[in-house]
């Protein structure tokens, strides 16, 4: 008998028994199965998957019949609402890229995003009619406007182009047969960094990977079919962590916020029996700080997932005490967002609440789906001791990562050296193989030879009942190379002296530690909420 | 500004952004997440997530010190044990193929598979040393056996072969860097047919779809990470319908079973509360008709997947009376088991039970990553109506279709026509989209014309109190072309006669759909218990 290993591989592929892999199938498969399930929510409006899926349809055939075909770049303007949500597919199903704008920016920056993505249309909700309308009179040759007329919006904005959302729809087929992407690695959408380090770059997603973290976002987080979904965290952040087509998958509800303030929040959570949402640690703050009492009827379980920053402690701890269970996850925008996730073991539920804390509050292991992530020695490329104590760089393999940035070869190649996606965060491997944070890489304090994590020492500082914000930055040192130095925003009516700083840290950190310099003030941030490191490493840079 | 459709697709693939999908890395990410969970339960054995990826590395290891690679073929003959849930991982981590040999198979047919899927290696549990004996007397080139010697086997069958199964592990590397296939579409196994219909043929699965399989599997059944899994359903069938992947992408515990009986399942499912099972209809009819005090102490609650035969209506309503929910799937060898599921409605629960039967017996909707499932006209090529009238062949297309059937282009191309999946199987498209099966092709009996259901006839003789089961075959007839023939297996100590019969149905059932022939006698069955209908025709054929 000869040993043949071509024997199994003669097999090829065919219409019959392959597939491109797209999260617009989900919305298909939601859509046929259980037409009349409420797919979204968002004040008196309820829209079935039935009727998603025509509407989808509808935007996808209107987009063709506009000229809008494979590659083409659509832009869009507007806070969670359900024409957000089927941009998600009606571009998609036609091959075109999704480019949702982050709401926060300002016209200069938009005007970049759109003329680097060489968006074609962007849809633009009234409310952002104005820095849209100074975005586009920025431009050489801007995009066609569609006006998403929401009726939930109660400002007082005209409209901005001359094509209302609802029209474009009407110019559309619901039975439109969408032909999906030619190949599963074709691009999805696309999405800017938030540009804390420098030029927003434009990180593109395939259809693969968008279908692979959906999936995987249920899967990792046991969410179950019919989950109802409420959208604190934006879907202009990463697809929403690809939540919009997780819901698809599960055939959930979505439950649409313009606003995201506490009480819209839990008044929502109570009204449509809110399971899951998804946010920024100010989300689940606002949660736990929000009266009692708009909480009082909710007694179901609820589930968080947190990211965006590591939880502070008493934001578990907090979130623990309410009821509802947090889950830890960590990604970057090039990673489709969330593609490692702090799973948790039943053992930790007997531990005391504070070594929970620590446990749950680490970036954790990669996403089921990821191939790796791990902590590389930066100067040795070998993976670092599992002892909780050697720095490496976090790096991740496999297919939650993007394609790579639009337009930029050089960034491409440097985010992929060596076979690794590199994050610029710093982290150590703890004994179990669970991975924590350290540090952003260019974060790191190197005093006297010592590496110092300035997130350890915000840590600390942001437990003092004073102080309300804080960022420690590297100050420039003629005898320790840098020493750390910490601006500090102190909470309303608070006082505190730069003694005091340095004395309630040294009762809690390492001497080499502890900041040498400690400057009070309002801390500048991103338009994603952010802290703006770079311009307080300016700042530091330049005290006298 | 120029429109460059590809703008977003000249970013490549490489080791950063792209990795092969393939089970094994549930596998992986089980043992290295979840180290302590218990992934097998056999007899007093417990044996972890971490051990077993260990153990499977050693597999994997050792099989490729002893020169089996990429392509190979390695085949095992084993009931549900631990063993052969380890072989689902060691040899796909090499590149290697998996054959579960069906041990209820006689020598000859395992002769012929062992010859046609040229295996290396064959692993053999005692229990059926003397099968594989004579099977391997018939072989020119026999592969090498190694022995499973599971302290769970009670008979006194000596081992066949001369190195035993943890023998051959002791010479791997627990720590061994698993390749993993060069590409997804790579062969992860081989599954024989049952052959109802005539030979064998060699179905050939890839990672790509074990991956997605076994991950729609969870998704389309909420199964929660941890549950606990009885290995009632053959893993020899489909690689357990891909279950053996699943339970590792869920973290989940494995409860092998080496009998399958009514005390043993539910002396298990109570003992290591188990939440999960699979199986054909007789393992829930076991559960249904059990002694009532096995049940006693089962107050959590249990689902079951029913296939392999559509479900009459009385165990589905059996299961729902002792409070296990039953979902059924539909799926072939070809589809790498169920691919379909019957997805409930909440609006279901409300109906009487009767019409909540019928409902959830169809065979329902295709699985959520399988591209397509309908019911096409064989005459015209066009989707049939909606109508639950109008009979066509049940047609499969995407990634939960087999590569192939090995060594023989025909079959395939003839399986593939038109880039579909031709099931043979005969049914109708439900106006609400679902799919019920009328029956096998070749099963439909023409009778003056007229199609007529052989299932149908059956459905109505099951529910006669004294009718153990029936098979309704076409019986040539000079007048009509074909007639109904029923051969009927009776209830130990009930009698009936032929005119009695015939009445029953014909109060039940138009009149053309009448049996015209009643044969008594015990039904002949396949090793997996299917009714060999084609030996039927043949009986009826040569009738006087």
């Amino acid at each position: 008998m000869s040993r043949s290993s071509s024997l199994f591989n003669s097999l090829d592929r065919n219409p019959a028994n392959f597939a491109a892999l797209s999260p617009i199938d989900f919305l298909a498969w939601a859509g046929e199965v259980y037409p009349e399930h409420c797919a979204l929510i968002h004040g008196s409006r309820r829209q079935s998957w039935g009727e998603t899926l025509a509407r989808c349809r509808r935007l996808a055939a209107a987009l063709a019949g506009r000229g809008i075909g494979a590659g083409d770049c659509v832009a869009v303007m507007a806070p969670n609402t359900p024409a957000l949500y089927e941009l998600h597919f009606g571009p998609a199903m036609i091959g075109a890229v999704l480019n949702a704008l982050n709401t926060r920016l300002d016209a200069a920056t938009l005007a970049f995003m759109l003329e680097f993505g060489e968006a074609r249309l962007v849809f633009v909700d009234r409310a952002f009619a104005p820095v849209m309308r100074q975005a586009l009179a920025q431009m050489d040759t801007p995009p066609v406007v569609i006006d998403i007329d929401d009726p939930e919006y109660d400002g007082d904005e005209a409209p901005l182009g001359s094509v209302d959302y609802e029209a474009l729809l009407a110019e559309g087929d619901p039975q439109f047969v969408a032909p999906g992407p030619d190949d599963e690695w074709d691009a999805i959408s696309l999405n800017f960094t938030s540009g804390t380090t420098g030029d927003p770059k434009g990180v593109v997603y395939h259809h693969r990977g968008a279908y692979l973290n959906a999936m995987t976002n249920a899967l990792a987080w046991d969410m179950p079919r019919h989950a109802t979904y409420l959208w604190t965290l934006p879907m202009f952040h990463c697809n929403g962590w690809c939540f919009a087509w997780t819901l698809a998958a599960k055939v959930g509800t979505n439950v649409c916020l313009r606003q995201v303030a506490a009480e819209p929040i839990l008044e929502s959570i109570r009204q449509h029996h809110v399971t899951h949402y998804c946010g920024a640690p100010i989300v689940h703050n606002m949660i736990i700080y929000a009266d009692k009492r708009l909480r009082e009827e909710i007694d179901w379980p609820v589930a968080g997932l947190v990211a965006g920053a590591a939880p502070p402690s008493a934001m578990i701890e907090g979130m623990a005490r309410i009821g509802f269970d947090l889950t830890h996850v960590y990604g970057l925008t090039e990673t489709y967002g969330p593609a490692a996730l702090c799973a948790k073991h039943d053992s930790w539920a007997e531990l005391p609440l504070d070594e929970q804390v620590v446990l749950n509050g680490r970036q954790g292991v990669r996403y089921p789906t990821q191939a790796a992530l791990t902590v590389i020695d930066r100067e040795t490329g070998q993976e670092v001791a599992r002892d909780g104590q050697t720095l490496g760089e976090l790096m991740f393999a496999g297919n939650i990562v993007m394609k790579g940035y639009l337009k930029n070869a050089s960034a491409t190649a440097e985010a992929f050296a060596d076979g690794w996606y590199h994050t610029g965060d710093l982290g150590v491997i703890e004994p179990d193989g669970y991975i924590k944070i350290a540090d952003r890489a260019k974060d790191v304090i190197i005093s006297g030879g010592e590496n110092i994590s300035s997130l350890e020492i915000e840590s600390v500082l942001s437990r003092h009942p004073a102080i309300e914000s804080s960022a420690v930055v590297a100050r420039p040192d003629d005898t320790w190379g840098e020493t750390p130095c910490a601006f500090i925003q102190l909470r309303a009516g608070e006082q505190l002296d730069v003694d005091t700083v340095i004395a309630y840290c040294r009762e809690r950190l390492a001497h080499y530690k502890c900041p040498k310099t400690v400057v009070f003030g309002a801390l500048p941030t991103t338009a994603t909420g952010k802290i703006q490191k770079y311009e307080l490493r300016d700042r530091a840079g330049d005290l006298e």
